[in-house]
């Protein structure tokens, strides 16, 4: 499948710690066919670092198809020829992937403290983006908003930000809140962006220091036993194999947009503004939970404790576990394969 | 019980990664006594950071007693009315509880390029160190070598490097080889300090550094139920706590300590110099096996595999996976108490 990158204008966009961007273009990529009914939207959120580029290849000799390719595509488990998938570019214009976004974002080579000027952002700013974009093209209710990991914060807070709008939501690879633990490895993500900022770094230095953030992503994502299964005896290989994609990919990334992004992460808590509590009160659509056996940055763990919270609200809640050695990294890629028939079952009830 | 801190003077040590510590001043503690046959001493290795304070306090104000006094002190686990127990400060002089070793150590208000002289240590030099101050003291053969964490580093390492000198191992919250996705955890320990000191950070940088490393080392050990506990709906408390926690021990150590230790251990692998497997091989003592549940640094799965290893070559292993929500740190303080009965019975077997 060869899908294309669009841009929409969304004017200005107010967020929610304050502040506001400017004349908003937004990057996006939309699947399928809107039906008469306008009811078989299906919104697909990215997870960090990411793109718009859900499914598909932008050219056939892409390397790789979008993250949820094995999820997405004709007779696939979000089938387009039953469903109009859509998908935006997040704010921060952060990509560790192709580096193509057309999001806002800060810029380090215009200056550090410039780039700094650029306004914290918090997940509630993408679902707002979102929504503009949908209301430009002319999509109310969605079947269903879905997403991995930062991908499933997203949808949580759709279901509670605009709950009339919200058919179900598929949360993989879930966090609806972000308990202790999850916070302070979060936390390690941001710091050696905030110690070399600290120790007075330039480009150069926020560089470097963007490698060592990455690979500290990649290894909260990674999978013990599928790095067992690649590097065996051979732990250094491992070390410097994980360095050089944390530096592929901080070749494509300006710094200070990771430092928003992450920020906005280790923040999130459902239903910007509120109690967690209270974001969980107010989930009323059906939810499927999916995280990955093997995860150590959202654990099963987590998701079973959303299950259970929204369980004793009587909620309609699906869980699969999704099998697999890869750790956090089985909910995205060819992996994510294996939820294919508990989503597509879920995803095309009746409402 | 008040203990004391004792000095011994061992000479030179080469290292095994070269080079050698002139006249060397080792800390050490010694608690009970040894007996005629001389046949009842027990060496408690201990983890990073730590010292050889294994138990008892020295002043009865000390805020906190040794690391396993829970398990070690008359009546105890390791009773000392029966047994001699003997346990020494690590080399690299770091230490994050109270400052106080003797060992040697390089020193960053001497100079960081100064302190970077200080070489290489690997885990078979604490043992070779160890294994000087035991003969001073005219104790031959071992009845056990215990340990927690870098501990049962050690311990494993005597087994193999000293076959004839011990009797059994105690290996708590264990690792004999450190697997890829460990070794990635150690590696971000070691990041923080790498890169201030590749931006040509001065001590006053290399000091925020060690804030981080000792904050990594933290979120590493801490288990995600405890801090659920500890912390429920205050993410931002639980980082700033350990931001703390991290300072205060960053304060009390040297930075290029932390570093030349960190690198022992990330480096580790059974019988230095061999290959992992044959040191798996050459392990003939009786070992107890001791994870901690929720373990997430050293998690029971690997524990479960090194049983599994020694078993397929008939070895004597025992098994016990400590309870509790408190993620490695179940292995250390007054929670290792949970292990004493299984501890007890196997270090007080005929040998």
């Amino acid at each position: 499948m060869i899908v294309e990158r669009r841009v929409m204008e969304i004017g200005d966009l107010p967020l929610a710690q304050g502040g506001r961007l400017n004349d908003v273009r937004l990057g996006y990529e939309a699947y399928g066919r809107l039906n008469a009914a306008g009811d078989n939207a299906v919104l697909i959120c990215h997870p960090f670092p990411g793109n718009a580029h859900v499914a598909g290849r932008h050219a056939p000799d892409d390397a790789l198809p979008g993250f949820w390719d094995a999820l997405i595509g004709p007779g696939k488990a979000i089938d387009i020829e039953k469903f109009f998938v859509v998908a935006v570019d997040g704010l921060c214009n952060l990509n560790g992937r192709d580096g193509r976004t057309v999001a806002p974002g800060p810029d380090c080579r215009q200056g550090v403290d410039m780039a700094l000027a650029f306004p914290k952002i918090a997940i509630r700013d993408l679902v707002e983006s979102q929504r503009a974009l949908l209301d430009k093209l002319g999509i109310g209710r969605l079947n269903a908003v879905a997403g991995p990991s930062m991908g499933s914060m997203q949808a949580f807070e759709w279901a509670v930000a605009h709950p009339g709008r919200v058919g179900r939501i598929v949360a993989a690879l879930p966090v609806a809140i972000v308990d202790p633990y999850t916070s302070l490895m979060l936390h390690r993500w941001v710091r050696p962006i905030e110690a070399a900022l600290g120790a007075g770094a330039g480009v150069d230095g926020l560089r470097v220091a963007l490698v060592d953030a990455f690979a500290a992503v990649s290894v909260d994502a990674q999978g013990r036993g599928d790095l067992a299964g690649r590097f065996g005896d051979e732990p250094g290989r491992a070390i410097t194999t994980v360095v050089a994609e944390a530096s592929a990919r901080a070749n494509l990334c300006d710094p200070i947009a990771f430092l928003r992004l992450a920020e906005a992460l280790r923040g999130f808590s459902l239903w910007h503004g509120h109690a967690a509590r209270e974001g969980l009160d107010r989930l009323a659509a059906p939810v499927l939970l999916a995280p990955a056996a093997t995860d150590e940055l959202f654990p099963p763990s987590i998701a079973a404790s959303i299950a259970a919270e929204l369980r004793a609200r009587g909620r309609n809640v699906g869980f699969f576990e999704i099998p697999g050695e890869g750790g956090h990294r089985d909910g995205v890629g060819p992996a994510a394969a294996r939820m294919s028939a508990v989503l597509k079952a879920f995803i095309e009830a009746p409402p």
